[in-house]
């Protein structure tokens, strides 16, 4: 860690992100890390067995698909997806996300596709 | 864990705290516990041993003040006091804070006065 913290713009971080669905880490935090994450078009069926995951929209509105129903979420707001839970997350707009989740998650869960991100690089 | 979870309105969450310096804890992700607080005035210099601590400004402007400098944090920027650095948080007016830290972490650190919250509720 840097001996001396510097304030960290969230909003600034997303035009830094060249990818959609591809999330980037903007702060850790003990064994968790905050990525900041653009979202666009239909993400894949998947679930996390050991983690839980936190997202919270800072811009758009995001479907988050669960096997049973939908859920949508509105700038401002944070959803705790519990491990094990099945989702897909869909973003008919863009929208800027925040990711709070421990540093071994992996994007695709327990799908691996050619958008399964290994070693997210911090922005 | 829920098997259902609801969205949380983050905005929503200030309002119904009563106390000022006394974080709630409005999710859990794994270990890791992301809080509200509302602050006003000087709180205690003091440190967490074995915890970083993120804190993100929602409302209001923050000093966060460390031994050698100080930071000052605006609405939508978050800044990570990484363990050991001893630091004291100052709001001029009133600021609602969001906290992602681990579940062991006391809010007042290594020093334990009347204002240390032992076990935040949820809300």
């Amino acid at each position: 860690m840097p001996p001396n913290p510097e304030p960290i713009r969230v909003a600034d971080k997303f035009p830094l992100i060249p990818d959609y669905w591809s999330p980037r880490i903007i702060a850790q935090v003990n064994d968790t890390h905050v990525k900041a994450a653009r979202l666009l078009g239909e993400f894949d069926w998947h679930h996390h067995t050991d983690e839980d995951e936190l997202f919270w929209v800072i811009r758009g509105r995001l479907l988050i698909q669960f096997r049973d129903r939908d859920v949508w979420l509105e700038p401002g707001e944070l959803l705790v997806v519990p491990r094990g839970v099945e989702h897909r997350p869909i973003a008919h707009e863009e929208v800027h996300l925040v990711l709070v989740e421990p540093a071994t998650t992996l994007n695709t869960g327990n799908v691996v596709s050619e958008r399964t991100v290994r070693d997210p690089e911090p922005i």
